[in-house]
């Protein structure tokens, strides 16, 4: 068998372990309970490794808020020493089978949507979205609001969750992929589904009257909502198929604001980066261009299973958010059929007739047609402090791409 | 003033009313309760007026199913003995400020959706949405299931709406638009909307638990919920629209599976038909196309306000009801701009860029582009005693636009 006919076998066997996953929510639970690896005293964070003195403002503003937010520290001085002393141990999400929105930041204490693919039994986790503390806002509202779903919402979904038996994700994402959502940044029809489903369980499961209607609020009106569950699902479907040998295919995007990078099957442990691009959209009122952090969040996972870019030409609602006609959302997610191995069969999109979402990115493809995948994202500001600043499209450097093909040639061909 | 000076400016006059429309859902109430003119013994039925002997299949089956719901009659043949006898008023839905899906039959225990023009005052109501008994089914499961909206949903959902003070219908409506709903067979985005802004009240307004607990999973899981409310949404629109001196605008388009009857705001009052259509499109599994009975339905108000067809490029997910492809369905929109006075400002569809929909059906423009109204709509079978076999496209006959425009120039040129 030539090595070009050992990697398009080993790409259809991460293409049929990734079409095949059946992520199902089974809990929300604290994370110091349900993490692997999550010690005291230690940050989670997106994106590849990075030093603390070369993070981003956005993510050393979400760390100085993760120290305030489990008592290391008691004012933000306090938690910029501490920070600085190396005390605090920092490593990525991507190594404990976890997934965070922009900055990503997670502590014990913080309550995560616990995902399990029932077609592989692996686990995986991601801490739920809000639009101040993981964008760097380590204000007293913004640490409020954490404690808010550690206190009241988080425990309350748990209950609900558990009593439900888990929840199937598959055929609700599939729905939302016909109601307009893309699962990255467009998630209000997945959120609405979500709601609809937990809230007569969550009447139901002996929960004092205040926390259900508390959380009944924050269900059925938070647009975000299911951001979480989606880069959860997302995570969990992708994993099996990490370690293939020789495939080409990527099993991870991710970025801390400082770099981008790109995890591959046949790479596995693995990561290729280069600088984080700037990301191209709109901004809220008050912003400027100059604002703006660089790319950043383990939220292209969603990508990286087939949605957000890739599905965002059934998703024009999200152009209000990041810019651009809807015929380019059609080209875009068009486009990324040319740099994947196949589609799915169970994510369709009827803006283009029912076809299935481009699955599976070769880097092999990348490189040779000079396409990289479309993103849609939010934006944080570039210092410390800050909530969300606007949103848009961005793309990746095609050096991660060609650096990991380099790499791969080397390994194989070698 | 020439005449086409006093139409332009007329047409101007209604659309404006159109537009400035705020429907609000002020309370679920049972019919005899709130519809003006509605007597014991009647039958409101769908479409323009007709004679129990030329009643379609489907309307009869509905007609005897409401006598069987209300104990006029104990069985079936007692009941088409009653309805033969002439016994029982039979009057169109739209002669009461009100609108009925399919065969749209409405009796005094029927409960409906009050909805009320905060900009202008009037009230208008539709009956809960199903998916049998407004077929023709008058089985003991399908008058179960009226019964169950009778004395446990739609009174649950009653107290609820009034706690609230009334839930604006236009926002929602908005929102639905940029999640792939187009207001008339495709509504899962504003149904779910809906659950979810009602659920925290339910829980709150001191409802047996049982009682909350149905009626969350009836309103979380119906992918037609909204439908009931969108048609009485667009109907409390349009009357403020009737009866504008020398407007050739349409104010409502609605059909009894006989005969399609349009009604004109310069000639209020009067009814412009031609024999009912054949809809094109699915049929679900079983049913052959001579089983399909022929248009039927007060849903058509949709399309009046500038929904339903003329939104359906916005959604393409409908198409796996209606068949049809995604370009087309583009096309039936734009097309529908050829045909109306102007486009509304609130009701926007992304996958056009965020124009907004064709609003103000011109009878003039019909006429001369020899364009009529793309509506989608579900199929009824020819027979009474069916649920819903079906769904698809229907344009409406031409000569119902042609004689109202004879009729129009014999009025204001005669």
């Amino acid at each position: 068998m030539s090595l070009r006919e050992r990697i398009n076998a080993a790409n259809e066997e991460a293409l049929r372990r990734i079409v095949a996953a059946d992520p199902v929510l089974v809990d929300v639970a604290p994370a110091s309970e349900v993490i692997p690896g999550l010690r005291d005293r230690m940050i989670l964070h997106s994106g590849p490794p990075v030093a603390w003195d070369r993070m981003c403002g956005a993510q050393r503003g979400a760390a100085i808020g993760m120290c305030l937010f489990e008592g290391w520290a008691n004012d933000p001085a306090e938690a910029e020493r501490l920070l600085n002393s190396g005390e605090i141990a920092q490593e990525p999400n991507h190594h404990h089978a976890t997934v965070g929105p922009m900055a990503g930041t997670i502590t014990r204490n913080m309550w995560v949507w616990v995902v399990e693919n029932r077609a592989f039994g692996n686990r995986a986790f991601c801490r739920q979205v809000e639009s101040f503390q993981q964008f760097g806002d380590y204000s007293a509202e913004a640490l409020a609001a954490l404690a808010k779903w550690r206190d009241i919402w988080g425990p309350a979904l748990g209950a609900a969750v558990r009593k439900m038996g888990g929840l199937p994700l598959k055929p609700l994402v599939a729905r939302a992929l016909h109601m307009g959502d893309e699962m990255h940044n467009r998630v209000v029809a997945s959120s609405s589904l979500f709601a609809n489903a937990v809230a007569p369980v969550l009447v139901d499961c002996g929960l004092p009257k205040e926390q259900v209607l508390s959380t009944l609020y924050y269900t059925g009106n938070h647009p975000f909502l299911f951001l979480g569950l989606s880069m959860a699902a997302a995570k969990a479907s992708m994993d099996p198929a990490r370690g293939v040998e020789a495939s080409t295919v990527v099993t991870a995007m991710a970025r801390n604001g400082t770099e981008f990078g790109i995890q591959v099957s046949g790479l596995e442990g693995e990561w290729f980066t280069a600088p984080a691009p700037r990301v191209h959209g709109l901004l809220l009122p008050g912003w400027k261009e100059e604002d703006a952090g660089l790319d950043m969040g383990d939220s292209a996972i969603t990508e990286t299973v087939g949605w957000g870019g890739f599905a965002i030409g059934g998703a024009p609602g999200i152009l209000a958010f990041t810019g651009g006609t809807a015929e380019q959302a059609l080209a875009y997610s068009r486009d990324m059929r040319t740099i994947s191995v196949g589609t799915s069969p169970d994510y369709l999109l009827p803006a283009l007739n029912f076809e299935g979402t481009a699955v599976g990115i070769d880097i092999r493809k990348v490189v040779q047609t000079n396409t990289v995948p479309v993103i849609d994202t939010a934006i944080a500001h570039r210092e410390p402090g800050h909530g969300i600043i606007g949103g848009g499209i961005v793309r990746p450097p095609l050096e991660c791409f060609s650096r990991a093909l380099a790499r791969f040639s080397e390994k194989y061909q070698g």
